[in-house]
């Protein structure tokens, strides 16, 4: 009877998705308890925790299966970009204190966009030298290219959860945009290499790359920012609470995923628009709802977060013992570590020739008379080590360069899979293992004084002038003060940028699209 | 160029995902905003709204693509028994009163077990019978069993918002708990249905069949209490919300949905385990945790319920318009007008014997001196009325019965499928249009006094009674008083029994658990 089988088989389909789907969760659990019980320990966070527990999953997997297969999902870019991705980056805009980012941010966008472009151009040249020299041949020039990009994204997870907001408040804001803004480089970078012609790489196609790239940044840019004006402004006319919070909160989750999704579909970068979009939410739109709305938002964005980024970290465990991309690299031991090691050391390279150049830079435009640079050495180095670390982006990139759905059948593009695993594990474990002893050893605690890092942090007499400096003074006052100003814009731009953009947010946009109409110290 | 191509391909797969997502997303956002302005609308609840904006949004999609096709997602059990019934039914369980789901429990379980059994009995009869008197022929013995339990599954939402719980709080959690317990006991009973062998049907296949249920009924809701009470426990004694309050969520969320996958993993119902797994975790587990943690619970498992039950009213509504289906149906107009009707029919036949013959025994079982019987003439005809809307378990059971993976070739196959969508658009908007003018005109509002519908409130006297029967009372006081209870128990049995739960939980799970000590009056 056909219908029998039918069911039988349906049955059986079921049961494909549901036995990996359990014991993934089931791990999860795993290592939320492990993560907990792990948090007083000096050596191991959660990261480390989560790839470690993925590697023994995925050796208990390949026991079980007779070394059959190590994963019991398939990394898949789709399940990455559509659904891991996007509550991190948004969460991380809708968490993030708006105030010291935006005071400090022409500093991370230095870091995070012209520092990946740094970054990448070396990784890039260097790979090209040095590759063919270690007998690992093959890739074309686009793969060149692609490398360079998918070995600038960051992943400063480990970092942060070793500095505290509360003791170098701006290192944190500094680390912490430069993560997210660096992820949405790496990205829209990417995407930008796709496009271009590589058989003719000259100034022009240089150009044309640096012109698409600034393109796809803004029009992402104005997309979040539009999302979030949108739903604060309908959260705050229609007023949803009045009948249900939970209305309130289903517009934000959706429409924020929206704003991924119609990014993806214009081909814009999703990740820059929800980041943008996360801000605008928590910046007008979190006061438009009810008290309940406001703390379930806060925790339902930072869960969803957390919950993706442990999958994605058990995920590259598990992947790390994939016995099909091992036999399917024909390339040998010893070029294979060759090639990695030089790819950590082009790392390392291109991380520095970002940093401290930059960071001069940032110390010049942010400069103050009679004060001590901003940002010392030993802020210098952390930052630099911060962004040492490889994760879940360079993976999803090379599986996006060198896999067609998770699958090669090239021995270059698995060697390639192989050695960006390698990688993502090394300076996961290696250099997340090191986080924290050198940031205990750079920065000893208690010694830290709130002020003494601060790269745009008030003087007590900006302070104390700040509450002055309403907009409900005089005009004459205010031609006084554009003079004034005129001198502050050229000694501090930081700083003035920020300013004028306070009260203009205060006169203009608070009124219409919600919060409170005078800035609290940190929202 | 190879490479190149694969690209291409890559990112059209992802728009073919992307698309429909976004669309969708999209729908829902407009459905949110429409429901909200409805929100006072005397006829048009959230539930219509959404079905015939999903029928707009399908006549557009058809018109968009010339006729081929009306849904921009394909109906699949997957997505329904995966990823949208869960949270439903995890929140229902979260969320229910417990005291006086428990107080009324033989009463629910009446009307969601046996009436369950009655009226599928009633509806694969008749249909049985009436069908190919009706020119509708090709259905086997185990589709008209199917037939009988897919129509026999409730769909109480629209009742329940025209319901208020302060108002009637008995009829309320009547009507909640039998739906509930109504769409565990139609799932079980359809995959009980779907191993027995159907070829000899006689009595001992009907024994058969009911041990089958009566196995999947208590080992699925051992497991969800064992899940919950696991959950509440591990919240207790590692206390998570020390280190952060993230973690809380995670693992409530988390666990909550691992006991549905193992549920259905182990071939049980998941339905019903993840039900109890959500009275156990509110019972218990929600007392472990930090304050915020318990507001943010409650509004995400309701918004996830929100979201997911409004997915599916659109899909329905979508659904209702796909060409194929249609012309796959060689079945005459007329003879799918009068299947259809004779549906409806025995639909209403089917409630009808087994709300009025169950309530006449649950008045018996709950009788009082000098009382007049606890639900009236008028609560049984709401309570009948709350049972006649089919919704998204009919259309899914359906689909599981009569398609293979959301495709038929079977004309006969299809007819059903769309008999199955007539019914449940013609039940969800003609009835739950009128369900709001029937309980106006049977219970008009401040007419009701909170004590006259009483299946299980307490009297005056016993209010007294209660706070002194502590169980820090001493053994002989106890042992009079159990000669009492002894009378009690044959007297008015549902009562007792749940006192003695009570005082049972109150001495050994709660200090175990987690749980304030004297119970509150509404928890």
């Amino acid at each position: 009877m056909g219908m029998f089988e039918f069911i039988r088989n349906l049955a059986d389909q079921q049961h494909e998705r549901v036995v990996p789907i359990s014991v993934f969760v089931a791990i999860l659990c795993l290592c939320l308890v492990i993560g907990h019980l792990l948090e007083d320990n000096r050596w191991v966070n959660e990261s480390i925790a989560a790839i470690l527990i993925g590697c023994i999953a995925g050796a208990v997997i390949l026991f079980l299966s007779k070394g059959k297969s190590s994963h019991i999902l398939r990394f898949s870019e789709e399940l990455f970009f559509i659904y891991l991705l996007p509550p991190i980056i948004f969460n991380a805009g809708f968490q993030v204190k708006k105030k010291q980012f935006f005071q400090n941010f022409i500093t991370i966008m230095l870091f995070g966009v012209i520092g990946v472009f740094i970054s990448a151009s070396i990784i890039t040249v260097g790979s090209w030298w040095l590759f063919p020299k270690l007998g690992f041949v093959g890739l074309t020039a686009r793969d060149y290219l692609a490398v360079g990009t998918i070995f600038s994204s960051t992943d400063t997870v480990c970092t942060l959860q070793v500095l505290h907001q509360d003791e170098t408040p701006i290192l944190y804001s500094l680390v912490f945009g430069e993560g997210v803004v660096n992820d949405a480089t790496s990205v829209v970078l990417f995407n930008a290499i796709q496009k271009i012609d590589v058989t003719r790489v000259n100034s022009r196609t240089i150009l044309q790359l640096i012109g698409d790239f600034f393109y796809l940044f803004s029009t992402s840019t104005a997309l979040g920012v539009t999302f979030g004006l949108v739903t604060a402004y309908s959260l705050k006319t229609l007023y949803f609470g009045r009948h249900s919070t939970v209305r309130e909160l289903a517009i934000m989750v959706l429409m924020a995923y929206l704003s991924y999704m119609l990014a993806e579909l214009l081909e814009l970068s999703g990740i820059l628009t929800v980041f943008f979009c996360g801000i605008l939410m928590s910046h007008y739109a979190w006061h438009n709802v009810t008290e309940s709305s406001r703390i379930t938002t806060r925790h339902i964005f930072a869960m969803m977060s957390f919950v993706a980024e442990t999958f994605i970290f058990l995920y590259v465990g598990m992947d790390a013992l994939d016995m099909e991309k091992w036999k399917m690299t024909r390339v040998s031991f010893g070029t294979l570590m060759s090639s990695f090691g030089s790819i950590v050391l082009l790392i390392l390279l291109g991380r520095a020739a970002s940093v401290f150049p930059l960071s001069a830079f940032s110390n010049y435009m942010n400069r103050r008379p009679q004060r001590s640079p901003s940002l010392t050495f030993k802020h210098q180095v952390i930052i630099w080590w911060a962004g040492l670390m490889r994760g879940a982006v360079s993976i999803a990139l090379a599986f996006k360069q060198f896999t067609y759905s998770g699958v090669t059948w090239d021995p270059v593009n698995a060697a390639m899979i192989t050695n960006t695993i390698i990688v993502v594990l090394f300076t996961t474990l290696v250099f997340g293992f090191l986080t924290k002893p050198l940031i205990y050893y750079m920065l000893p605690h208690r010694v830290i004084d709130k002020n003494d890092s601060s790269v745009g942090s008030k003087s007590p007499k900006e302070d104390m002038a700040l509450p002055l400096l309403s907009f409900e003074e005089s005009v004459s006052t205010n031609i006084l003060r554009a003079k004034d100003s005129l001198t502050m814009l050229i000694e501090r731009p930081v700083y003035t940028v920020h300013f004028y953009w306070r009260k203009f947010d205060d006169t203009y946009m608070r009124p219409i699209f919600g919060g409170p109409l005078s800035s609290p110290p940190e929202c």
